[in-house]
This record gives C-alpha cells, sequence and structure tokens, in this order.
C-alpha cells in the first residue's frame, strides 16, 4: 500500500536554500548571544503535563500538543460512552510537547538550582508547537530564540538586552530597527493618574490597540469601560508626551510611576550615551506586550518597512520561578521571533549572496578510469578546507553542468584522458563561462 | 498550587558544559558534512500517523510517540467501556513524533521530487523520539546526524561516505577508529553457497551475534535452524577468510556473491590507494545490521577504546521512497550517534581545553558610578570580537569572584576611582592569578 507523501497541516519542510538562510540567522544570533556571555541550555521536547498546564491561561492549555501514553493507555483510564475528552485526556496522556521557551526554562532553573551560579545569562534556540489555526506566518511548528538574565534586578541587563538586540539586526545587516521600550511601573503610575487603578488591564488591552483603531476609537472604549473625562484628559497628556522628563513631571504624584520613570531613564540615558550601532531606541508608552507578566521593562522590536508586527520582544519579569517552588528569582528576558526576521530579511534581501552556495566545486564525470583519477585531486581540495564533490555517474555533460548549476557550484574540474597525461586540469569558471588549463596548487591557491 | 519541577522519563536537560561539547560535535559534523557538497534539510517533529505507521515492524510501531488530536478530540471517535487502545488510538490521534530521520526523508524527497535535482546529497541533524524503556545510554529523545546520497547507484558514493566518516572522527579527534564493512551481496551469495538461501535471515541474525556467544554457540544454532553440517564448514572458510581475494574464490559458484565481491573490492581498493587521515577500514563477514533494509554495501564505524557499540553505521538501500510511490531510487546512508560520540569524547578526553569557555572577559563591578563606566570599555571589547560581560550588581568581591570563577573566565577586570582617573586598568589574570595595569587598546591586542 502506498503512502501519500504529505506533511501535517501547519507544520514545514525546509529545503536546502531555506535551510542555509535559517542557519545563517541562527549562527549570527548564536554569535552575538555568546559574545555578550549568554550560555545555551536546552530542554526535553516534551514536559510532564503538569509543567504545562495552567501556565499560559485557558487559550494556551487548548492549544498545547498533547502526547499519547504509551502501550496499552485506556487499561487505566475510565472510558465509556459518556466521557468528554477534558476527563479523558488527563488519563491518557500525561506529557505534552514545549509550549514556548520559558516555562521550560522555569523548569529547568528550579530543578538545577544547586548547579547553577546565579546570575544565569542563557540562551535557548529551540522549536516550540502550538495547535494553533495555522495561517499566513503563523505556523504550528516554531522556532524560538530566547536570551535571558536571571537572580539579579540590576538594570545593567536591561542595557544588556537593548544593546544585544542592536547587535543581532545589525549583524543581520536589517536596517531600519527600532527597538521600542516602555515600564509597566509607568502603566501603573498612569492609570493611578487617571484615577482608576482597578481599570489597569481593561485599559492598557485598549491602548494596547491605538497603532491600529485610533485615539478617538480608545477615547470611546475608554469611557464604555468606566474611565471618566478627566482621566481620558489625563491619559491624552500622557500620549502627548514626547520625552521621559516630561512623564516625570505628569507622574510626580504616584511612586510607582516615579520608580518606572527612573528605570527607563536609566536605560535610555546609558544607551545614548554608549550609542547604538544602527537601531533607534524609541520610549513608547502605549506598549503593553506581556503586561500580565512583565512587572519592569517592556521591550518590542520591529522594522520599520515590513509590515510584520515585531522581530523581538521581552521585559522583565519578578516571579519566573514561583510556581515551582522558587521565590524571589527577578529576571529579564528578550526573544527573538526567526521566521519573522527570516521574512523580513527576504523581503529587504538582506542575506548575503551566494548563501545557499555550499559545494564551490564540481569534478565532471567521464568515466571510472577519470572519476577515479578525480578522487586523488578531490581529497587534496578537501584536505585544504574547500568543499567539493564528484558527480557520481559519466552521465551526458549537460546533465551534470546542470547540476552543478543547480548547485550554485563556482568552478566545474574537467579530467579526461589529456588532462590525466599532463599536470594540469581544466577548469570552468561558471559564472564568468570561460575555462583555463591550470596545475591543481594553482587552482587551490586561486580558491583559498 | 506548586508544581514539582522534573522531566519526564527519558528526556534530558542539557546543561550549559553539556551544551558546548553538543555544540562543538554538531558543528564539526556540520563542516565535514558541507565539505563534502551535502545540503542540509528539516523536517517537522510531527508526521501524519500513516508516514510512519509500519514503517518500523511491529516493535517500531509500538514506539512510536503519538500525538493527541487537538480540541474535542472524542467528539468524533467511538468509545465506550469495552474500546481497546488500539481501536481508539487511530480515532483519537492522527499525527506522531518522528522516530528516525530516513521515513520522513523519504516522504520529504517523493513530496519535492520535482523541485530535487538528483543525485541528490542531503544532511539532517535533528531529534527524533521513542517510547523505549530507558536505560543507561539510552534515551527517549535522542539526536541523529544523517547523511544520504539518493539518485545514484554508484559506488563513488560508497567511497565518499567511507572518507567522511574518517574525516568526521578525524576532526574530532578520536582515535583508534575502524570502518567496518560488508555486502548484502556477499551474504547473500555465502548463504547460497552454504546450501540453505531460504534461511538467510536466520543465519545472519545469528552471525551477528559472534562477538557476545562465540564460535560454538554460533555453529550449535545453526545446525538447530537447520543448517546442514556441509553448511558449517562452509561457513567456517567464509569466516577464515582473511581478505576479499580470499573471498572472491569462494564465491566463484554464486552470481549474486561475486557482484557482492566486486563492489568490496571497488571501494576498498580505492581507499586504500587514497589513503584514510586516522581510520582503519576493515572487511567484517559478520556485520549484518540492517540486513532487511540493506541492497548492497553495509557500514558501521567502532571506537576500539570504549565498549559503547557503534559510533556510526549505514548502508545501501534499493527502495527508499517505494512505500511513498516513488520507485527506483537508490541510496546509500550514513547515521552519526551523537549521545554515543559524545560518550567516547568524554571517556578519551578528546574535547578541546576552554571548551565551555564562553566569557573571556568579567568586568567586576564597584558601584553604579564604575560599572556605567564600564559599560563603556565593555562596549570596546564586545567591537572586538570579545566575548565578555559586566557583573550586573556590586555585590562583595568573593561573590563576584567565584561567578568568574565557574564561568571560566579568563580575565577579570578591575576599575575603581584610580583607573576611572588614569589610562590604565586592572586586569586579573585568573589562571596565574597575577595581575597587571595595562591601557584598554593593550589589553584588546593581547587578547586577539
Amino acid at each position: 500500500m502506498i503512502t501519500k507523501a504529505s506533511t501535517p497541516k501547519g507544520m514545514r519542510d525546509f529545503s536546502p536554500s531555506v535551510m542555509f538562510r535559517r542557519n545563517y540567522i541562527f549562527s549570527v544570533v548564536k554569535s552575538a548571544f555568546e559574545k555578550y556571555g549568554f550560555s545555551p541550555i536546552q530542554t526535553p521536547a516534551m514536559e510532564n503535563s503538569e509543567t504545562l498546564t495552567g501556565k499560559y491561561g485557558d487559550e494556551g492549555d487548548r492549544l498545547i500538543f498533547k502526547v499519547l501514553n504509551s502501550g496499552d493507555f485506556l487499561s487505566k483510564a475510565n472510558c465509556d460512552s459518556s466521557s468528554t475528552s477534558k476527563e479523558l485526556k488527563k488519563q491518557i496522556s500525561d506529557k505534552a510537547l514545549r509550549y514556548d521557551l520559558t516555562v521550560p526554562f522555569a523548569r529547568y532553573v528550579v530543578q538545577n538550582r544547586n548547579d547553577i551560579t546565579f546570575p544565569f545569562k542563557r540562551y535557548q534556540m529551540q522549536n516550540v508547537w502550538r495547535a494553533d489555526r495555522p495561517q499566513k506566518g503563523r505556523f504550528r511548528e516554531f522556532f524560538q530564540c530566547d536570551a535571558d538574565i536571571i537572580g539579579t534586578k540590576s538594570l545593567i541587563s536591561e542595557i544588556e538586552l537593548v544593546q544585544l538586540s542592536d547587535e543581532v539586526f545589525t549583524s543581520l545587516n536589517i536596517p531600519n530597527i527600532e527597538i521600542c521600550i516602555n515600564n509597566r511601573k509607568v502603566l501603573n503610575g498612569m492609570v493611578e493618574i487617571m484615577g482608576c487603578p482597578e481599570l489597569f488591564n481593561n485599559i492598557v488591552i485598549i491602548l494596547d490597540k491605538l497603532d491600529r483603531i485610533g485615539i478617538d476609537k480608545v477615547k470611546e472604549e475608554m469611557s464604555s469601560e468606566g474611565v471618566s473625562e478627566d482621566g481620558i484628559l489625563v491619559l491624552e497628556r500622557f500620549l502627548n508626551s514626547s520625552d521621559v522628563s516630561e512623564l516625570s513631571d505628569l507622574l510626580k504624584q504616584s511612586e510607582i510611576g516615579k520608580k518606572g520613570v527612573e528605570e527607563l531613564q536609566f536605560v535610555s540615558e546609558n544607551i545614548s550615551k554608549l550609542g547604538l550601532k544602527t537601531a533607534q531606541l524609541k520610549f513608547d508608552i502605549t506598549l503593553a506586550r506581556g503586561i500580565d507578566y512583565y512587572t519592569g521593562c517592556i521591550l518590542e522590536v520591529k522594522q520599520n518597512d515590513v509590515k510584520i508586527g515585531s522581530v523581538a520582544g521581552g521585559g522583565r519579569y519578578d516571579n519566573l520561578t514561583s510556581v515551582f517552588g522558587l521565590d524571589d528569582v527577578s529576571g529579564v528576558g528578550i526573544s527573538f521571533g526567526i521566521d519573522r526576521i527570516y521574512m523580513v530579511m527576504e523581503e529587504l534581501n538582506c542575506f548575503p549572496e551566494n548563501i545557499d552556495q555550499n559545494t564551490r566545486v564540481m569534478f565532471a564525470n567521464f568515466g571510472e578510469k577519470e572519476s577515479v583519477f578525480c578522487l586523488g585531486l578531490l581529497k587534496q581540495l578537501r584536505e585544504n578546507g574547500i568543499s567539493s564533490e564528484l558527480y557520481p555517474t559519466s552521465v551526458k555533460m549537460k546533465k551534470q553542468m546542470n547540476y552543478a548549476d543547480k548547485k550554485g557550484v563556482e568552478f566545474v574540474v574537467m579530467i579526461g584522458e589529456d588532462e590525466m597525461n599532463s599536470e594540469k586540469i581544466t577548469v570552468k569558471d561558471m559564472k564568468l563561462g570561460n575555462q583555463e588549463q591550470i596545475s591543481i596548487s594553482e587552482f587551490i591557491t586561486k580558491l583559498q
């Protein structure tokens, strides 16, 4: 019986040309992380269900992929025609696939706390899985690259993450990067001054939509949520404040607000003193991502030419590990979205030329005797670190050249009777189209 | 409620010191693959169940991890108290986790056959999952690194895989590597000459155990399987044949056997002409791994000092993609076992020194003013590609030095009032224990 060759919904194969590009992004991000002193860890694809359940809200719980217990899973379950999926799920599945890197990291930290020297700077680059409805740019398996510094409240860490973002996007050659920064405490202060701290969550959710729905609609929605007219006037003043010192003035009546402004000031003043390579740092009071999670600084990185949402984001959290029984671990982290970064780089043509050119030299195959002769030369090339190969059979030259062409080979070496009897090889330059006779050592020098 | 921090049975966290070592192995293997002209692909962690089911035998089917359908999975299932696990499984799970890289690769090739230029040299480095009983050295999640050349029957490919194995283990600095080679056709011929071709499978299974059970037990088992006394005498002659030419003589009555010897000869003669860097190539007639799968050459790589089984293995197959509806795709491949390679390298001390030393320089933190000053110097170091960091808070020096020590930092830079007012920084060499005052530019030169 023949099986149909297909991939599950929302999951992707990556072909060589895509893989070369993805690997390029991975290696740039990895180098930047390591240059900043972050160390790699990895956690397993599967976690015990209780590690993940309840950590991402009801919506998240629904989207976690569950792994069926192996063996005769039903024997230990109570299942009859009245069973519901929810009841049965717990009985037949005790493991689930990683949904993000943060919760497994928190679990890792608690489990390994005796071996970790804090502050702990770790990075983690792994796939995560979500049973989301697949759509353009949203997949059920995707890659996350996270860097976190935990075990310190120092704002030096926030400065590092801003610099790290600048480093990553500069190295990737992506222009017009904007690093937006806000602070949860500033938002707390603002809502206090607006006179409705009890509406905090509703207010930030509406505020977060400002870009899409405009100021009038924002005011309308706030009003219907119960924000007073005075409160909305205060909000407008905050939205119009153009820099951190104005903000400071607006927040002078709020203790928590003043703290937030101080933090923002420390980060932004130091960054402006140090300078960024190519990115712009910008304060944005409407930035409220992960608001039920972050407790201090909030970061979001955008590319201004491609409308695709954020390419990285993060912030400071105070209770990463409490849920696993370890209190008072403050941290700050950032997550880079590899799929979006890929799309931006494709659209803006940021990938280096010849990125999917792997084999530099191909030896054409003119028959057994010639190909055996080529093996010796091939070995010399490889010993000199030159990526090269021999076409395995002596099929028509057209087919061999087509292969070389598709693979983006730079040079095709042709060895026939003549070349075997002389000290010269015939080399065809695939870009220029010309041929020359040179010695193998001259050729190697040329390639280095 | 507090969740207990633990990993599922048979699954592992990898801490920084392990990850640095694993990443080192990955990067060496990847470089070797690419130098030989292999291109990377990746397939999703999940496949449709029908892609995997029935491809690994009954035992394999049992060990495949199944993913529960998302949402209200029971609504479409027929489940009552008489349901069996097997019946229900099909109804509530239509996806499964990758069990190896070969079947997903075959599926990939068929699905993308119009975009692939054959022969196709691909490598793939990804995790696989098996619901095996965990034991020492056997995990439920482990990494495979496969390289295959498909779409050609040329024996040049076999030569390449032998060279590639030599390249990988030489680059990893692992001594005493033995590459064992056999050929399915030689085994077919031998069993033909033994006079019992119908017992082929039983014979090779017994033969494969020779190492463990010894020759007398092998003869005994063969005899009880129905091999004649003459047959056993023939077998002994084969086992005593010390090289390929003797084999040739023994097989002169078998067409398929002669073909097998020719193939072996072509590979081994060319390899001995070309020479290997450090590995030994050895013919081993008892080598019978994957015998229901391989059709020609069989390869197995062992390290002779560590008793751990094979560190790589592979062979030629003729019908990789038939099951997905594409006939006549011959290929040859090899798979490197990263976990075993890791264990061998640990035991033989093959990892480079300082492999888990990531941060080369740490700036000690003496307070806010000093640390802000350090940020500027830190930036200069990083701009020169030097991995470095600033301790984020001004805690006791002992704690900071302990952190530097644990992280394997080479130099700690100390900047106090004096250093801020002079052009010199104080640098402590963590290995030698001494301190010196130098300028930042002298320090950068020293580090390059």
